[in-house]
């Protein structure tokens, strides 16, 4: 058997570079080795967005689409939606019986977006983020986890929640690794894209609208004039260069540092990379869009095939617990 | 349609007199003018026995033979199991987004059972346990739950939960009321009879054990002689003959006093009371017994009913959030 991988995204908004960077790519060339699954993480986006939930019905086919047109291949890769699987709330459910509040308020991500958030308070939900990915990631025994290095917290505390599960019952459940996805850093300069903080380029953007964004991103501010020396490695401009096109980025930083390569041509330089990396995307996008109901049903059939998983690792949770009273009844 | 009723209990082991007056008692009367409905709460059980779950095994039974000894009918009253409910579980994950963890920590109950249990830290389900209550009332749309008064904040908490989602999405939950069952001395004089406290009187007991029970309880400790005036409002037996036989009560207490009744005499006259109570309930309860697979036949039709009615629930709760992204699909 595969070993699995799980990813997923909050579908709170269309995805950009700094998800591709960061997770998409690496998806794309696991799918071909793994058994890979992709989570719509509409669940998890009620965590932020209680209030709004519009957004997400708004934007779950449009991450669908972000996935497709990337190269995630649904003959490979199994698409489906967090809210349709039910096996994950009771996984929620049965392993808060164990986990601590202070184990929740001392993840450092959990302190710190609460922190950003500025509220003493805090949802309870948004408290047990951690428990609800280790419901994802249990659920369809996934080992290996493509995040951000924000996420590496979460990660850990679910190998400690497996662990703790498997000690307490029957050793079922499996404990993942993460695979850390570079950064990309936002047109603002910002160390993080990200789309609430408007310094993002979307995955489906126009040529003429990542252009756009270039131009208005932030380079060296101390660079005056062309042929001033440049100082790269505070240049998200620069970040790009190597996050897209690695082979020449060493050229590009000599350049910039000896005052060669000016900021206009090197946008320009990166424009071409991005404009090689989208055209491919839009095509497909267009692709899967051009045929309706398609994308319904790749989400309908990859939900089919986690709720399968699910159902089969439930009975085993249940049974490990011992709470399996009628070992020959028919479920539902 | 009838309004609904939901009782529960969770499955840590036999039920005893406390439980008759302060709710048994109450469901055999409402099951007449009411839906009922009963849930053996082996989920919540878990919260504090997440490491000795086999007690919950060994108990459901139990708890269901106590159930229907004490006169719940199965052809008025559903009875069912919490942990085959998923729908539960994703109830709990939805309200949880937007309830705080501070109104949490401010229940009064679970402020003082956290105290009780000697911890500064706490389980993150146990911190949780209104909003799993919230949930077990709201997915079959109870609006009367009889409850003793240390349940009260976790109703009011119910309420303020389904005033909050209906305001959040759509008005398709439904506000509880509960109804208070008295309390119920334990023998030892302990204001609460506990089972955990080994002060109480089981449903199933013997004539023998109650009376072995009731020689060891507790009376006046002032009362030296048989004829001094004793005070009946801090005797446990008189708490007795007050929850069970009330209509006699007011000259139990007149000869108490007044030291025309000794403990011994006193002791006797409940002793035959409670036989007259619990004899029928052995009797039914050996019915049910003799029948082999009777009561797990009445378990999974109760289930089945509770299933049915919380797969509609939750298809009204989709559709008001707004992620019931396939409205023609087939739910599995």
């Amino acid at each position: 058997m595969k070993e699995r991988v799980l990813t997923g995204d909050r579908v709170t908004g269309k995805l950009h570079l700094g998800h591709y960077t960061g997770s998409l790519r690496n998806r794309v060339s696991l799918q071909e080795q793994y058994e890979s699954f992709v989570m719509l993480a509409d669940v998890q986006a009620l965590t932020t967005h209680f209030d709004h939930p519009e957004l997400i019905k708004a934007n779950l086919r449009e991450v669908a689409l972000d996935y497709l047109s990337v190269g995630i291949d649904p003959a490979k890769s199994t698409l489906f939606i967090q809210s349709m699987i039910p096996e994950i709330a009771e996984l929620i459910v049965y392993f808060s019986m164990f986990v601590t509040v202070n184990s929740l308020r001392h993840n450092p991500t959990i302190k710190s977006e609460a922190k950003q958030r500025g509220s003493t308070d805090m949802y309870y939900g948004f408290l047990g983020y951690p428990v609800s990915q280790a419901a994802d990631i249990t659920f369809c025994k996934a080992t290996l986890i493509p995040v951000g290095e924000d996420q590496l917290p979460h990660i850990e505390q679910t190998r400690k929640i497996v662990r703790r599960f498997n000690d307490l019952y029957a050793p079922i459940l499996l404990e993942p690794k993460a695979l850390v996805g570079p950064r990309l850093e936002g047109i603002d300069g910002n160390h993080k894209m990200s789309k609430s903080l408007g310094n993002a380029i979307l995955l489906d953007s126009s040529q003429k609208e990542v252009e756009e964004k270039l131009k208005k991103a932030k380079t060296d501010p101390s660079r005056v004039h062309k042929n001033d020396p440049g100082h790269p490695d505070i240049c998200p401009i620069y970040g790009y260069h190597a996050a897209f096109q690695p082979d020449i980025a060493a050229d590009i930083h000599k350049a910039c540092s000896e005052g060669q390569l000016g900021c206009a041509d090197c946008k320009g330089k990166i424009a071409n990379t991005l404009h090689e990396l989208l055209e491919p995307m839009r095509e497909r996008r267009q692709v899967y869009k051009s045929k309706p109901g398609y994308v319904d049903e790749i989400l309908l059939a990859g939900t089919g095939k986690a709720q399968a998983i699910a159902k089969e690792t439930m009975r085993e949770v249940r049974e490990a617990i011992g709470i399996n009273y009628f070992e020959d009844m028919i479920t539902r």
